[in-house]
């Protein structure tokens, strides 16, 4: 982080709480916000002085980059001395999937949702339910229920479907879909949010790469965040839940901190 | 049965297909059909005549007309040489409940309804869920979830409750609510319905007492199977189920054998 300011260290500390992000997890943030459109590349210099910024050396980001092709988020090419990458379709879509639970400044989910039951003890339709957990698209309640979002799919393979208009929704089942360890996370990033606040509101502005490298940290700690319960009306969630209030000052911080265009990350390379 | 006409004879003999009926149920349809309104009473000699033309003795009528007070369905007094009996409110009320079911030419049960959830395999909620099925108002799907008919009550006792727009129901379900002997009730039904109104076509007109006893035998045999499996709409019996039918033939014939009023009744005990 040599040549940075004392303002940005500060922030940064704070979106990385001295613990290292995944480099893999990292770059699929960088992208997701600042080249998720087609035909956006960023270069392999301009990525490397980001990702620097954040703590990464090359070499990390080197094999990340190996590791997100394998998978089929990256594409690379060389150009002249160096190289360019890019989203691939695949990775273009599941980052414009995921960017609404992202950056939504209210989430509401407003549904239909729809849940989908097996017979219980006697085993019928067991088989059905974990066929349909196994696509990540499923909350399991107990052994015989799970529940998605949307309309009942027109084939539920032998299950019992139920659409829903209105949930009631008890503290055993908000704990599970939050529990304390990840209560426990909103809090800490809440706090963490309002400090980073106050110290751009304290110091000197930030470079424009300084300010995209704050901006892209923030994205990626609430991203990481988010990612680790499913994705539901706030009415499942426990009291005392700080998800609203950290989805506020999220949305107020980025604001703050506008994505520069890739010009500008690509001419401060 | 002396004295009754041939008609009446091969009528009654199909709604009683043989089996003498349970008299303490036959005496709750008596009263739900002909004497439902506050102030309506039988008297002891109208009743005897009533159940003695479908075969029940008047000491069996007594046994269970005595079952009834104690269970608080009815009430009686002694009037001059005989008695008179009518429906306390629980009764009445119970009746009341009851009529829709019995009576509507389309039940049509379009909800909403609500479904009670436990956590599952770890026991919670399992006994609130079992008091939820103590009330005889929630069907059981598996172990861990019952269904209700209304909007979600207020107080869930910590259970999962969903308000639901729309169901799918699978053939395990389908079977689970109207098993294969509850299906083959309702086929016999049918066909003994038909049969009933093809004597009535063919004969002379019954008499205003065996009017009444052909209708009272109709509504109880319709009675006693439809209270053989939950009130639920169409969509959760299996393929080839005849209860709509049913009803349509049950309807038409009780429409062709208007209750007498009790006056006449008494007139002719």
């Amino acid at each position: 982080m040599q040549g940075t300011s004392q303002t940005y260290r500060d922030a940064a500390d704070l979106m990385t709480r001295g613990e290292s992000h995944r480099v893999w997890s990292l770059i699929v943030t960088i992208f997701g916000d600042m080249a998720q459109g087609a035909g956006d590349a960023i270069s392999g210099a301009a990525l490397s002085r980001l990702v620097g910024m954040m703590g990464v050396r090359p070499e990390a980001m080197r094999v990340a980059l190996h590791r997100l092709r394998k998978d089929g988020w990256i594409d690379s090419r060389r150009e002249g001395r160096g190289s360019l990458h890019w989203l691939t379709p695949f990775g273009r879509a599941q980052s414009a999937e995921a960017s609404p639970r992202i950056y939504d400044r209210v989430r509401s989910l407003s549904g239909p949702w729809h849940l989908l039951m097996s017979g219980g003890a006697d085993g019928t339709g067991r088989v059905q339910l974990e066929g349909a957990l196994l696509t990540g698209d499923y909350l399991p309640i107990g052994s015989q229920v799970v529940l998605g979002q949307g309309p009942l799919p027109n084939d539920l393979h032998g299950l019992f479907g139920a659409e829903v208009s209105r949930f009631q929704v008890p503290g055993w089942l908000r704990h599970q879909v939050c529990p304390a360890e990840i209560m426990a996370l909103y809090s800490a990033l809440e706090a963490d949010l309002r400090a980073v606040t106050a110290i751009l509101d304290r110091g000197p502005p930030l470079c424009a790469l300084e300010t995209a490298a704050i901006r892209l940290l923030a994205v990626h700690s609430w991203r990481r965040l988010l990612f680790r319960h499913p994705d539901l009306p706030d009415a499942f969630f426990p009291e005392g839940w700080r998800g609203p209030d950290c989805r506020i000052l999220f949305c107020d911080l980025v604001a703050r901190l506008p994505a520069p265009g890739l010009d500008r990350v690509e001419a401060a390379a």
